[in-house]
Order: C-alpha cells, then structure tokens, then sequence
C-alpha cells in the first residue's frame, strides 16, 4: 500500500514549487493545477461564509468559529497561487479565470497579497469590533480579485 | 461589490459548523460538500506529494518545502471530515466515498484523526531522520483510510 500511495503522491507532486519555494519539480497538468486551486477557492468560500454573516449581524458573533475560520483562511490564502501557472492560460477545462492574470502579473499579485495580508489581520482580531473591521477588509480583497481577475 | 460578496459568502456557509464547533449555520448542498471536501483532499495531495518523494529519496530533502507543507497538512488535515454529511451519501455527484463511511462512523473518526495526529506530528518534525519516519506515518494514514472509505 505503501508504495502505491507513495506513487500517487508523487504523481500529484509534479507542478508544487511554482509559488515561493523553488525546487526541482517538473511542472504538473494544467488541469491538476486548475482543480487544486479551485479546491483552495472552494476551501475559503466555505471558511469565509459563516465570517462574512458574522460581520454583516445576519448571524451571531461566535469567537471560536470566528477565531478558527481566519486562521485556516490565513492559510489557505497561501495556496490558490502557483495554480495560476500560464500553462492554464489557455486550458480547456471549465474556469473562470480571466487573461488578465497573465497580462497584468504585478496587479494579481498585488490582489492575491492583500488576501494574504487582510486574512493575517483578521486572524489576529482579539474582538467582536476589530473582528467586523478586519473581516469587511477581507470581503474587499475578495472582490477586487474576482472584479479584475475572475469572469463574471 | 461588498453587499454581493457578503451574499455569495453566505451562500457558502451554510453548511459549516457540522464539525468540531456547533453553530446555527443550516445543512449546505451535499454537492457543495462533495465539492469542498474533494478541494480539501486534492490540497492534501499537492502538499503531500513533494514530501513523499522525499521521504522516498526521490527528490533531495528540503527543510524549507518539507516544514512548510508539513503545516499545510496539518491544517488541511482539518477540512475534509465534515464535509463527509449523511446528505452526501446518496448524491449523484462524482465521489468516491464508500457506504462504510456511515456504516462505520468511528472507524471513520479513527481514521480520520490519524491524519490529523500523524501530519500534527509531522510538523514537529526537526530533521530528516525524524521527517522520514514521521512522513511514513502519515503514509500509511492516507492508506488506512483510503483502502477502507473510498473506491478503487
């Protein structure tokens, strides 16, 4: 089992090493690199959901919820990047990302760190006040990603 | 912008809260679930992939990917489990997952958290003495669960 579980990692291994960390992998499908980041996509709209009703009173403040959910999506912030490889660029597997990506990569990348830096922020809110402040800050990263860099 | 993001985020959130924290967020779509916890898993075997080459001796040991992944999957190792909802049993969406997951819910949990434990202990790992053994942990977690809860 071992080995065969060890073969399918390596399989999946191949395209990682496109984001900060540069090492010797060769670079993986373009469809792989598009399910991965959509899965991280997916992750922060599942963990940013129950924050964004939190921030807009639709449901209550929970400190615990709030506190874990910023956390992970510090984390996932992370992941969604190196998916955007320009060996995406003209895949014919379902996805919205728009050529804008590509043609403008000082701009995603400014977008893609100011999730980075917003969900740092709201992972460090120790309160229901800087909660909502640091969340709306988050909702705005979102947005102006998906308004330059995602079809409608 | 932010009126329409907050909307989309809640239609996200639903189904959160059916894991470790219990909240007032009602059941989201089983094909929203599916969708969630198969991004988790394809997240899981993008940072799990590198370290298995290297625990293998396929690719050369490098701390810095190796801590970092390390953390990811200990994160990660986190979101697949709820999405695991009676309601997904039926679905028709494309999955995997095998009736013995309901059938046997605490063998599922076991499973589960030797995930959690193994890639928890993983990223504790100091050296790559200590990496090797502790990424064959988590191996043979992968496995366990794979062999037992998911399709061939």
């Amino acid at each position: 089992m071992k080995t065969k579980l060890v073969s399918a990692g390596l399989a999946v291994a191949l395209g990682v090493g496109a984001g900060y960390v540069v090492n010797a992998f060769a670079q993986q499908k373009p469809e792989v690199l598009i399910g991965q980041r959509q899965g991280a996509m997916k992750l922060i709209g599942k963990y940013w959901g129950p924050l964004a009703g939190m921030m807009q009173g639709k449901v209550p403040y929970d400190a615990t919820v709030a506190q874990r959910n910023a956390h992970y999506l510090e984390v996932l912030a992370e992941m969604p990047w190196d998916g955007f490889a320009e060996s995406t660029k003209d895949s014919q597997e379902k996805n919205r990302a728009l050529p804008a990506i590509w043609a403008e990569p000082a701009k995603f990348k400014e977008a893609a760190d100011r999730l980075r830096t917003t969900t740092a922020n709201l992972a460090k809110a120790k309160d229901e006040g800087s909660f909502k402040t640091a969340a709306g800050e988050v909702g705005k990263a979102c947005g102006n990603c998906h308004d330059n860099f995602r079809s409608k």
